[in-house]
């Protein structure tokens, strides 16, 4: 009775029984998401769709994020398109277990609604956010990793089923409406992994946002569904999963065992396997500054990886921002260069600036065995003979060393201040933060 | 290459290609599913959908069937809520081969957005329905049977496809923007056979053909998918296929083999296994008035069926209309009381009417090992001792006893009468057969 079991407990779900660290991880993942989507915002991927869907828009209730209350559009469209830009980066946040990223789908969808449904108060924002990331995390586990590997997307896929828990709570459903919302949000499986590379992988967790938010809006006027929708024979797991799905196990764990808590942030918004070398990159500048080393004075740098790093990011030269993505070389040379690395550092015209290209072709990276995947050995050798060296045992942004909330915030007005200016991003990034203390959700999207 | 040979094929068909008898599938397809559209459309199961999304609703382009024009909504919603409502009944067409009910998906989203894009005459239209109907099926029979047994709604894991290649067409994309259309819609994979039985089921047409004009539309805005979103390893037909797929096989049929001409249509809005009775009592019927014998003069009704008939359809004594739909002696009684099986045959009223359930009641039915499940033998008893006997081979409905026009016709204007009156049904009815030769199909809108 899985669909019973998630739909009884996010409708008894009670702020009061929500961990401090539970809530706190909400906000941060509440945070990092309204951050990327501002970022993710004025690309082509999210302004192609809304141009296209633009003359289907109905009443405008609820905010384009990035526009700063600008543009607005009916709940269902600005879910889609807040859901389609806060992924456009590959800098949203990452439940590591089943490498889904939770708060897109959820957030996107329930963000929207409270625009709708106001004043929906902070708590009560946090409380559904919570519902809808556990509801999505527990199913991916319950079908994690066959159902991946098969070739679904799985941050959509089970995202539809966390944005119905996630509104189907703000609307207060009885337990058996839900069990219908999540019927309804199950039979809408979006996201094939083939789509990876191009627009549609954005539009994955953008459509799922809707999904979720349409299944719960229907279940609320009595729309039925079927009642046992994830665990039926034909029912979600089996048929989405390669094996005997274990949905018993991970709908039991609900409320002991918290996946919001478990959430991760990117620090660097290029895939996960150069986050260390960047790290590595980005102290060892500071204990170059410490010691008076410039830059310019490098003679050379030396990585030491894991085997990964090479065949995924081995590109020795990338010629725009999007190769750079892949080029553990370009995550080396920002880290030396600025100290950081935001989208600003894979702007075009960065990953052609001799200043970064003449550090980058310094500098060599070798794999080694005994070197784990978020693991890196940093030697920078200088001009002048003296050496800087670094042991990342785990980058930043893992578990084990987690982003802190000022490089949150940090990461938030990087990419907020490319879309809304300095003083924009300040003000969106204070109201986010502020999230559990708003009388009216709606009263944030004015900033965002 | 099946995505870009299906896209290819698409965008280069022409209407004088169309073999006549296409032409003539593709309209009476259309026919068919606008009488149906029509009458689900004041059902509860259409009507919870477009309170609930009322709310949503865009620019008033395009017609809610059922409501002669009066009720208008944004292409999406509109092709959403007509396509839910022509499922409603059970009584749509069906591509027998992979039991697809076609019009549904690509019809509704067709539809709804030749009213946006305006004028569409009635060949381009003809043409877009004959490309998405020839997609859906010719991707349906290449995952058929392992896809639906697995536990996928064909119809509408399909139709997101065929809805997207058929206003694709409409919108003349480029062979390119056509296989980003297809990819687009290839990753909405809609519908669980888990829901059959509920609201859902219905509405996953609605949403596949809301699927198929989102991607077109997104597409035609130079929106990106995978260009080989079918035939990849982590494509479509791979994810949602058990077996190895024959996209080849059945993408190199197209315009050689023509599955529209191959649309069948359900002569009564029950399990297609009661057909066989229906149809015989129907004609035992016209023998009984031929010779002046009354209905009240019956002794005994004796069916000899296909085994499956009982086993999904042997309901005794039924309470009601959805009741009814799986009673073969509610099915025999109204062929001989009322001489046709229509939807006001299965109103609450009619189940429970005792001049149909003394009939009913007289009547037994026994499985035998020689009948097919297309075939019947009926046998009534009269009290004076004459008994009159029909051997049914193929039921109508069938392929090899198709639906005449004239039934067709009597099929639209039974269901269209209960909700736009008798005048209203004339009208709509001569309009809609009309459609090869309409300037703007639109304007066929205003009447249904």
């Amino acid at each position: 009775m899985a669909t019973k079991a998630l739909a009884s407990w996010a409708v008894n779900l009670s702020y009061s029984s929500l961990p401090p660290e539970v809530v706190r991880a909400a906000v941060a993942s509440f945070y990092n998401y309204a951050g990327c989507a501002i970022g993710g915002s004025n690309h082509p991927t999210a302004t192609k769709a809304s141009t296209a869907l633009a003359p289907f828009f109905g009443t405008s209730t609820s905010s384009i994020l990035g526009s700063q209350g600008k543009q607005k559009a009916d709940a269902q469209h600005a879910a889609l398109i807040n859901g389609i830009a806060c992924h456009i980066h590959d800098y949203d946040d990452t439940h590591l277990e089943t490498i889904i990223h939770p708060a897109g789908p959820v957030a996107s969808a329930l963000f929207a609604y409270a625009e709708v449904k106001r004043p929906v108060n902070g708590k009560d924002f946090i409380l559904a956010l919570v519902a809808g990331i556990e509801a999505e995390c527990k199913c991916g586990l319950a079908v994690w990793p066959a159902h991946y590997d098969i070739g679904w997307h799985i941050t959509s896929t089970t995202g539809s089923i966390g944005a119905a828990v996630a509104v189907g709570k703000l609307l207060n459903l009885s337990v058996e409406q839900m069990q219908h919302a999540i019927g309804i949000a199950a039979t809408q499986v979006t996201g094939l992994r083939e789509m990876f590379g191009s627009d549609t992988k954005s539009f994955h967790p953008g459509r799922a946002a809707q999904n979720g938010l349409l299944a719960a809006v229907l279940a609320s006027k009595e729309y039925t569904s079927s009642l046992t929708a994830l665990e039926a024979k034909r029912g979600w797991a089996n048929v989405v999963d390669a094996k005997p799905h274990q949905l018993d196990k991970y709908m039991a764990s609900l409320g002991k065992e918290w996946e919001t808590a478990k959430n991760s942030f990117k620090p660097f918004p290029c895939g996960i396997v150069i986050h260390p070398v960047i790290d590595g990159c980005v102290q060892v500048r500071k204990d170059m500054q410490a010691a008076g080393a410039n830059v310019e004075d490098i003679e050379s740098i030396h990585a030491k990886v894991h085997h990964l790093v090479l065949e995924l990011t081995g590109k020795r030269t990338p010629k725009d921002g999007l190769e750079a993505k892949f080029s553990v070389y370009h995550g080396g040379a920002i880290g030396l260069v600025f100290g950081k690395g935001t989208p600003s550092q894979y702007d075009d015209s960065v990953v052609v600036d001799p200043k970064v290209t003449s550090v980058r072709d310094k500098m060599t990276a070798t794999a080694d065995e005994s070197i784990r995947a978020d693991e890196t050995i940093i030697e920078v050798k200088m001009k002048d003979g003296k050496t800087f060296q670094k042991h990342i045992t785990h980058a930043i942004g893992s578990l084990e060393v987690p982003l802190t909330e000022d490089l949150l915030q940090t990461k938030f007005l990087d990419q907020a201040e490319l879309v809304i200016g300095a003083e924009g991003a300040k003000k969106a990034s204070e109201r986010c933060w502020a999230l559990e203390s708003v009388d009216d959700v709606a009263s944030i999207a004015e900033v965002l």
